[in-house]
């Protein structure tokens, strides 16, 4: 029992977390009831759509609208949500509800699911993050059935709404329109354009940065907040831009659009990207330079403790501030007055690392596995590892071991690379204590 | 006159120095005596042959063997010849031949151009850089000429010996065979085969390495030697065995060759993806697994201060020890008894992230200027960063855009992208002076 409670590390906890309800997910998906035919899902399509649920990824073997029952679909919703927002909190809440006392122990692990430095006010941020996504995936679903009473009765409307909202502020890409076709059918609609990109965008900020601007109106920001303020308006213009000037002449995707759709569909393209996976055009018809920049949106992906996923906007700043301090031989690497620890940075590199390598291993796989093109492959398994949910096509295709192969990845991508080496790493005895002398070696 | 001395440092005279003697080598390509066809080559294909001789790569837009001349050929030589073991020491074996004295300035000069970090000794080190590269091409030359004999009459036989010599010592994967065939058609041929790997290697491994191997016969290596060796031996039968496995019953390539051959054709492809560019088996043939596995070498590609490019192999080590200490939250890299500086790690990690946003900058220009697949855009920017040389097939066909492009990264790749980054920064003036709090933000 002490052996066991202290394998139990907070991280180890949130990985067996997230695990257990995939699992869970997985033996709803292959009831009869989840499925329209009424044979429930297989066993690794039921595993697939579980896993893609709970990481918030998007990508699916079976079309969520016409495959899953209204049974099916929620159960994807409720993966969503409780992935998205973290199962922790929802724990908390669950226990605040029931009038019971939050242990330190429980503390220590909202800590570490909420990525603070501190335990203190883990409960009040909890909470917070409770309240705030409640508010903001009201307002959207409100929004969004208003516009969709238009299309069809309210019953359907309403439903689309919070579907749609919910899958939008946590990222997940998920759609119940049917045939693959995510929001294509919807890329000249300013108020689901404009409803969908603030969802996905609120929710890629992170629950910190939320709570931040909500207690700091006005006042000053942290740095993390500045940062990933900062970094998110850059990446979706930068992406914005490349798409709208690459894609402007393309007549199978903006050139037959009027100008200010173009702007709309380049924006949102870009939105989507960074980890929440809708699209309003279709990405096979995109020229092959948007689609790198499009991965590397995915790659970069959403903000720390968010509903995204990808490396994170602070680890890609942070290595390139750490590369450019480099080349102008600074030690320090100082950012509106602040200077950035060096163990941030450090963990910065680790993520980037392993991120590329793994991102690298599974398309070596799946070049084995799947007899498709390098594109289609590069882009699924960066799709996968930023829980975006954005396919070429290849998903529905997959061989068992693909299928196998991109679990993981997504798992990965949700959990983080690094939690999960923490997780998996030994650690190593008795290096600390003693000193070895320095000798330099010939670099690059 | 004080301003440019000022300008001049070690970096930029090495940088400036590469490229008088890329133009050099465009004017000689354009006269008429180059090519067989008595016309000259264009200027742009004569800019492209000659920076792909001076830093060493190999990639060819017009066939060395029948569409150059003897002369032509001859610059080629000659180009790759200094640009492999340096200007720097060239011109300091000419001015020792000359009775000069060697000035402190040339000495410090020597120093970034052998990747030395102190002056001491870079005399020394420059002569037996020159007299060991002398004493393995002429090995190799005449091993080379004996073998070719039995085919050609011995005049031909010689040339060709000393040619493939210096062009496998140098890494510089030009060969004149003909047709872009390189040593297809020698795939199953002992001599050849050893002969070149054996140069490859040795040109490879870094002067430093060679010389600490020729002073401390049965004595303690340095920790970068012991590094060097370890790592090439690693990556060679690493990718030996993987080529072997992936390719082991791929009719195009291994599948119908004796198992003898199977085992040496895997080698050479191994050895000659970490730089070297020549090839024994046709690429376009290989499955795709098999080119990421070699992506991977040519990224990686030789070791410092060596004929070869790529990130370097000590390079690579660092970043992996470096995100393995991470897992393990230990601050100080530790191998075999020595501690490895952190600016070293630094370096690394700078050149690592240069290196990969360069490529895939340039694959994302040349996925617009050039309409093929992304395996053959990536293998080919690869491969000039790396200055390898090895080719899907590419290069003959690229576009005016795609060339300027190519010949980009190719200087880059020999220059190295620190170096270049080193040239480029400004150095920011008074942000050493002023001590900045630190504030944490999170990451990943
Ligand atoms: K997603
Ligand atoms: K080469």
């Amino acid at each position: 029992m002490n052996a066991l409670s202290k394998f139990l590390t907070p991280s180890r906890v949130l990985v067996v977390g997230f695990a257990v309800l995939v699992l869970l997910g997985t033996l709803l998906l292959t009831l009869p009831q989840a499925t329209t035919d009424g044979l429930g899902l297989s066993f690794l399509n039921a595993l697939f759509t579980a896993t893609s649920a709970v990481c918030v990824t998007g990508l699916v073997v079976v079309d969520t609208g016409t495959g899953l029952t209204l049974f099916g679909q929620s159960v994807i919703l409720f993966l969503i949500q409780v992935g998205g927002i973290g199962f922790m909190t929802f724990a908390t809440m669950f226990a605040i509800l029931m009038g019971k006392k939050i242990t330190f122990k429980e503390r220590l692990l909202l800590q570490e699911a909420l990525n603070q430095v501190s335990v203190e006010g883990v409960v009040r941020l909890a909470k917070s993050v409770f309240f705030i996504s409640f508010m903001i995936e009201l307002i959207g679903a409100v929004i969004l059935s208003v516009r969709w009473s238009f299309d069809f009765g309210w019953s359907k409307a309403i439903y689309f709404g919070f579907f749609h909202s919910i899958s939008a502020f946590n990222n997940a890409g998920f759609d119940i329109m049917g045939n693959f076709s995510s929001l294509t059918g919807y890329v000249g609609d300013p108020i689901i354009n404009l409803t969908i990109m603030v969802l996905i965008i609120c929710g890629g900020l992170g629950f910190i940065v939320l709570a931040d601007i909500k207690s700091n109106r006005k006042k000053k920001f942290r740095l993390h907040t500045k940062i990933v303020l900062t970094v998110s308006g850059g990446l979706i213009v930068l992406g914005a831009v490349l798409i709208f000037v690459i894609e402007y002449s393309n007549p199978k995707t903006l050139g037959t659009l009027p100008l200010g759709t173009k702007v709309m569909a380049a924006f949102f393209q870009s939105v989507t990207a960074r980890t929440a996976g809708f699209n309003t055009i279709n990405l096979n018809d995109m020229y092959e330079t948007s689609l790198l920049s499009m991965m590397v949106l995915m790659f970069i992906g959403a903000s720390p403790g968010s509903t995204g996923g990808g490396i994170k906007t602070t680890t890609f700043v942070s290595i390139i501030l750490s590369v450019l301090s480099t080349y102008r031989n600074e030690s320090r690497i100082v950012l509106e007055g602040r200077t950035i620890p060096k163990d941030n940075i450090q963990k910065a590199w680790a993520i980037t690392t392993t991120a590329s390598l793994l991102i690298f291993f599974i398309v070596s796989i799946l070049s084995l596995t799947e007899r498709v093109d390098l594109m289609t492959v590069l882009f699924e398994v960066t799709s996968a590892f930023g829980t975006v949910g954005l396919s070429l096509g290849l998903t529905p295709a997959l061989s068992v071991a693909g299928k196998a192969a991109i679990i993981i990845t997504m798992f990965t991508g949700r959990v983080g690379p690094l939690t999960l080496a923490f997780v998996l790493a030994q650690k190593r005895k008795n290096q600390g204590q003693i000193k070895y002398p320095e000798e330099r070696i010939l670099i690059g």
